[in-house]
């Protein structure tokens, strides 16, 4: 399953010193500051995400939000807030990415329009 | 056939309230005001998409703009207009979302490059 | 006044080749295109530069855009448009720059918010 | 003192459709859905205008999130935490919005290279 | 294999003048000029792209870069540079659109990643 | 007169880890790395800037380029090239703030429409 780590392992061939970077100064050092809770972290990356629509990188955003405590619920609430910030389509896109991981989990229901 | 209403409906589940505000606000509202007709509301929606390279929600937009009147020619001519403003890379990827849907509907040849 | 002439004659020095791509392939070849009137091709174009935010190049082409016979209302109805799909601060920063010149032209009252 | 409504009542002569949906939809509907507190809300809005780098709408926003209890250490931190995601550039030019008006709070202190 | 010239031949179809602008004045001109060479055109054309996530139409423009004397380790520090300006999920994005290539043109080693 | 260094002080009491990461991993490593020469580094700087549109620090990055060897004619036709990948009003927008530093440095003619 995608998630932050895979996808920070697939590129250390092509640019080591980013894997390193991504490794170190990312998740070794910023995501572990306690100035800004996991949460907040994981709430202000996905937004960031959404507003760049940055579709290939949100899943494994998403996985770490839920498992940082926040509800599918939240996810669906964050997602509209954000369509009047950053346009409709981007909110839209970013549904897309969340809807099979939230069916996957089981946190929403499978539906005839997936 | 994707459309904006299949779009709409599959993150009905994600985040409901964003679907209400797209039948609401966005469909049932905006699109209906008569200060702008639909014709010139489907060319800033489609200049907007491109301009952002939202390619995955083009398709539907590109639908509605041949249902409200733009022809094959005029969608490549704003595609062309919009390379100078957007840069030529959004303009060549808003073309290759265009193209099956104008030779599906007959309106451009298949061609050997397809 | 600003308008489009004045940006281009201001980077003359800076970027030759671009002054001149803008006074031929721009304003001499494609705006003088007719696949697309001039109102469709202002239409756009404005499109184009509220969804990227651009809003230090707006003013020249809103004023444009009413020598191409768009109205002060269809500017404010665009604007509104755009805000679904460009997020409401890109369509609220382009009626910063609207504005003035709305006003400048007597097309709307001044007030005491302005 | 600038702030959301009085950048909303500048634009309501240029566009008093966009005017009527912040202040019903944003303000009056979204922002007041207990899915997310409106500390959530202040945090999502600004990593959204951070990573668009729509700095000429950030400052009520910034005031918007002191007033929803996020601290100005909270907010170097978010900035700096968006760096990673939404580029350095993005990241300090959001740090050269906060600043005054966090010294004018008296939240930090005035320096030699403000 | 994709390459520049075939996305080129695809959109022909679509919209011509686009076409005919990308043979003439991107290839046929500016990409000619002597005041920049071909590899400093490579390096600023790949920039741009990763800044603009515009990750479909990467592919050929590394290929063009290697063609044009940029090494596959200069492509992975050129990435990670940038990861700094255009944030880290850009520069992610980029190097999974060029690891295949250089796996596939021998330059890096194929991994249990990829 | 305005440097990479003097914003990088200014947010030091807004984000002084930010500050931090600037001086060390941005200035003191990457930006030392042999892999690429400090010439090239200044032009996929500044084609990111360009790209992303963002005006408000490309200054110090310009005066950066020419001190790493980049001449006022390089800077031009860089310029020019990314108006075909990131789209005129950002090369426009680029330019004008490249003007008055390479006025100021001699390096091109003052005019009458600066």
């Amino acid at each position: 399953m995608a998630n932050p780590s895979s996808s920070k392992a697939k590129i250390r061939t092509v640019a080591p010193k980013l894997f390193e970077l991504i490794e170190g100064t990312v998740y070794g050092d910023l995501w572990q500051r306690e100035l800004l809770c996991r949460r907040d972290r994981s709430l202000i990356t996905l937004a960031a995400l959404i507003a760049m629509r940055q579709t290939d990188q949100m899943r494994s955003h998403f996985e770490k939000a839920l498992d940082n405590g926040i509800t599918a619920e939240e996810i669906g609430e964050m997602i509209t807030h954000l369509s009047i910030y950053a346009g409709f389509p981007a909110a839209i896109s970013a549904a897309l990415v969340a809807k099979p991981l939230l069916v996957e989990r089981g946190l929403i229901a499978e539906d005839a329009a997936s």
